[in-house]
C-alpha cells in the first residue's frame, strides 16, 4: 500500500472511470465480429495518453493480441493477462440500460465487458499509469497481453503462445477476473478448469415440412433429443465412456483448501430465486462439485419455431451448443474423440460435431510469489480475509499461456457478487475499480518484496 | 360439368387470380395477430362485388368467423368449411419471394396461404360467382364458414359449433383442402386426424448465468430433453402410459381402402432429398402410419444462446412446442391428462403445460353423398382415377363442425404435390386454381344429383 499512489488515483477517480466507460462504449464481440478494430485503436490511444507508447498488434489467426512492456528496476516480470473481447449482450431485452451505453446508477457501472473484462483490463493499465505519474520507478518489468478471443474460447492462443513463448515469459501473471463474495471479501483465484465447446448439429429433409409428415418422416428434434440425453443422466452424471477417465485425484492439500474456501450459499439461492443447488448439495459435497467436477451444460438449443402462439411443422434441422467444463487431467481433445465414438456407438452418426472452443485446465499451487503477493495485497486492503478459491469454475487460456511455460498465474479483481457476467446487466461497484486499481499498483510492489524477501533470507 | 360455366371461368381467370392475389397480400397470420381484420374486410368487399351481400360476422372468443348462405332451389344444404388465417411465414430468409408478396412465375402462384388455404376459399366463391354469373340458379343452398384461427388449433370453434349448430346445419360439407399427387391425381379426402398441441416450459434460476455455474445450478434445458425422452422412443413408440388405449381399431374396409391409397414414395423421398421414410418404412406399413398412427412431434425447442459463434451461458428458461396428431378414438382432453400425469410420475411436477389446441379427429364414411358427388366430379375433370384418402394425417376441426353434429365431409382442392404447406415458397399452379373454381361448380350440381337419384331409384 502506497499513500501517494492511493491519493492519486483518488484524485484522478473521474479520469479512470472514463477509461473504464469509454471503453465499455466499444461493442467489442468476438463472436458477432462486431468492434473488434474500435476496441483495439482505443488500447492504441489509451497508451498513448497513459505511456507515450504504441502497443504492438502481435497477429493470430484471429483478432491480434494487443501487447505491451515497461521496463522496471528488476530483472523480475510481472505480467497481466486481459481481454479486450466481451459476450454477446443477449437476451437484450432483460436490460434495464442499453449494454454499450455504459449507466452509472446505485454506485455501480452497468454495461457488457465491464467486470468481464474491461474493468479489470482499465483497472490495470490505471494502476501503471498511477505509479509513473506519482514520479515512481516500477520495482518489476510488466507486460500486457490482451487478447481479443477469450469469449470465444482463445482458439488461437495456443498457437499464439507457443509462437511467443519467450516474449511473454514471466515470473508470475496476474489473471484476467476477480470478485468479492456476497460479504464483500476478496477471491483469490487459483486455477481455472478447461473447456471442450461443440455445436452439435441434425438435418434431416431439405426443409421444414408441415407436421403432418411427422408420421413417416424423421425428425431431426427428436434425433437431437435422444442423443442429448445419452450424454448425461438426471443424476448429473456424464454418460460418455471415458470421460472421467482422467480427471485427477482431489489431494489433501485441495481439501484443506475447500474446507477454507468460503462459498455463499444462502445468498446464491436468494440472488438467483431458486430453493437449492443442484441434487440438493451442500457444504464440501457443494464447493467440492463447483470447484473440482466437470461439467456437461447446453448452452443453448434451437429447431422450428419458436414464435408466439401455435405453428404446426416438422424442423428440417436442429442445433444444440454445449460447453464440457474439463477438470486437471483431462485432455479436451481426447473428450471430444470419445464423444464422436459415443455418438457413433449410440447410433448418432449423423449428428455433426463443430468445436468451437478446447482448452485444458490450469492450476497454481498457494506457494508461489504471485499468490502470497495477492493474499497480502488483499489483507492490506480488507479486514476480511480473502477467499482463496483453489480452482475457479470458470474457464480461460491458462494452462496455453501460463502453465505450459512454466509461469505461476492467480487472480483477483474488480467484480462483484453479482457482477451478471454473461447475463444481462453486468456490473462492477465504482469503488470496487477504484480500490482494483490500488491493489494493482500496490500488487507490482507486493510481488517484488516477495523476491527480495526470498533474497533476505537466503 | 357445365361449358357455360366453364366458358365463363376461362373467360375471368384474370379477375379470379386478382382476387386471390389480393387476399395473399394480407397477412392474415392469427398466430401474430396480424391483418386479421384487414381479412374479414376484403372478404366483406368480396362478397360485396361477387353476390352483393354483406357476410355476417359471428363472433367467437377469439377471431370471427365469417358466414353466408345463398339460397338454392331444393332444401338440400352443401357446406363450404375454409378458414381465412395463414401460418407465420417463418423461416423467412428461405422465401425466394416475399411471403406476402404473391409472385407468379413458372405457372405458379408464390405466397403464404395460398395453398392453405386461401386458394381453395376464393376458388370457391368464384365457383359460386361464375354459376350466377352465367344466370343458373343454386340447386342447392349453400352455405359458407370461414373460420379465422384454423392455424392455431380451432380453439373456439367447438363453442362456436355447439351455439350455432342449427345455422350451420348442411347435408354434406365440402371441407377446407386438397391436393393433387405427384402424378397429378386428385385426392379426395375422407377424415382428418386430431390434435393436442402443447408446450411444455420449464424455468429455473431468474437469470440466465455464467456456464460455469452450471456445476451446481440446475438447468432448465437438461430437465426439458430428459422429459421430452420420456415421451417418445427411438422406435418413434410414444411412452406416456395409456396414450394408445383408444385407438380404434382399423377396420377391413380401411385396409382396403389404404390398399386403393397412392403414396407417392419415390417422388416424396426425391422432393426431400432423404433416403428413407421413417423406420425404413413403405408400402402397405407405411400408409398404414401416416393416415392411421398418432404421432408426437416437437415443431419447436428453444433455450439459451442460439446466435452465431460462442456464448458460455447457463440458460434460465426452456420451451418446447410439441403436437400429437390423434386418430378416431383418442380424446385429446384424456391424453393431456395421461401428459401431466406421466410427467408427474417422471419427477417433472414442474413442467409446465399450455394448452394451445385441442381437437378430436373425424372420419366419413365413402358411402355418402358428398364423397360420391366428389369422386363423380374429379373423375369428370381428369383421366386419372382419384386417389381416396381415407383419413388424411392433417388435422382440422372437422369433428367439432361436422362429425358431432353428423354432417358428412370430404375435401379437394387446388393444392399440389409441392405446395409446401405450412414451409418456405407455399404454392398453387395456375391451372389447378382455375380448375379447382370449376370443380367446385360442379360439384354444387353433382351433390344435388346424388339427391334426385336416391329419389328416381326410390
Amino acid at each position: 500500500m502506497n499513500t501517494k499512489i492511493d491519493e492519486f488515483i483518488e484524485e484522478n477517480r473521474e479520469l479512470y472511470i472514463k477509461w473504464l466507460t469509454e471503453f465499455c462504449r466499444i461493442p467489442s464481440v468476438a463472436a458477432q465480429n462486431r468492434g473488434m478494430e474500435d476496441a483495439v485503436s482505443y488500447l492504441d490511444d489509451l497508451f498513448e495518453e497513459a505511456f507515450s507508447i504504441t502497443p504492438e498488434k502481435l497477429p493470430t489467426k484471429g483478432f491480434p493480441v494487443v501487447y505491451a512492456e515497461l521496463e522496471g528496476k528488476s530483472d523480475k516480470i510481472l505480467s497481466f493477462y486481459n481481454h479486450y473481447d466481451v459476450q454477446p449482450e443477449d437476451p437484450i431485452e432483460l436490460w434495464k440500460s442499453p449494454a454499450f451505453e455504459p449507466d452509472i446508477r446505485d454506485g455501480k457501472i452497468f454495461a457488457r465487458g465491464v467486470a468481464d473484462n474491461k474493468g479489470n483490463l482499465i483497472a490495470r493499465i490505471a494502476a501503471i499509469h498511477a505509479i509513473k505519474q506519482v514520479g515512481l520507478e516500477l520495482p518489476v518489468d510488466v507486460k500486457f497481453i490482451f487478447e481479443g478471443e477469450e469469449e470465444i474460447g482463445s482458439l488461437n492462443l495456443p498457437a499464439f503462445a507457443k509462437e511467443y513463448a519467450e516474449k511473454i515469459h514471466a515470473d508470475g501473471c496476474v489473471w484476467e477476473f476477480g470478485y468479492r463474495d456476497a460479504d464483500g471479501a476478496l477471491q483469490v483465484s487459483l486455477g481455472v478448469k478447461g473447456m471442450l465447446y461443440v455445436e452439435l448439429s441434425v438435418e434431416a429433409a431439405n426443409t421444414d415440412l408441415h407436421s403432418a409428415q411427422a408420421a413417416i418422416i424423421e425428425s431431426p428434434v427428436w434425433k437431437l433429443v435422444w442423443a442429448l440425453n445419452t450424454l448425461k443422466d438426471q443424476k448429473e452424471r456424464i454418460t460418455i465412456p471415458g470421460f472421467y477417465d482422467d480427471v485427477e485425484s482431489i489431494t489433501q492439500l485441495d481439501e484443506e483448501m475447500l474446507a477454507h474456501y468460503r462459498l455463499d450459499e444462502a445468498e446464491t439461492l436468494n440472488k438467483l430465486g431458486i430453493e437449492g443447488f443442484l441434487l440438493n448439495l451442500e457444504g464440501m459435497a457443494l464447493k467440492r462439485k463447483h470447484l473440482f467436477e466437470p461439467t456437461c451444460n447446453i448452452c443453448g438449443i434451437f429447431s422450428g419455431y419458436i414464435g408466439e402462439g401455435t405453428k404446426t411443422v416438422l424442423p428440417s434441422s436442429a442445433t444444440a451448443k454445449l460447453d464440457f467444463r474439463l477438470v486437471p487431467g483431462q485432455d479436451p481433445e481426447k473428450i471430444l474423440l470419445q464423444l464422436r465414438q459415443h455418438l457413433n456407438n449410440q447410433g448418432f452418426e449423423d449428428i455433426t460435431i463443430k468445436v468451437t472452443s478446447s482448452e485444458r485446465a490450469a492450476r497454481t499451487i498457494p506457494d508461489r510469489e504471485i499468490v502470497k503477493a495477492m493474499i497480502e495485497v488483499a489483507n492490506q486492503y480488507s479486514d476480511k480475509k480473502p477467499n482463496i478459491v483453489p480452482n475457479t469454475p470458470g474457464t480461460g487460456p491458462m494452462y496455453e499461456l501460463c502453465q505450459a511455460l512454466g509461469i505461476p498465474s492467480a487472480s483477483f479483481g474488480v467484480g462483484n457478487f453479482e457482477s451478471n457476467n454473461h447475463a444481462p446487466n453486468e456490473n462492477i461497484y465504482v469503488d470496487d475499480y477504484i480500490e482494483g486499481i490500488k491493489m494493482a499498483a500496490a500488487l507490482v510492489f507486493e510481488f517484488s518484496r516477495q523476491y527480495d524477501k526470498q533474497g533476505s533470507v537466503g
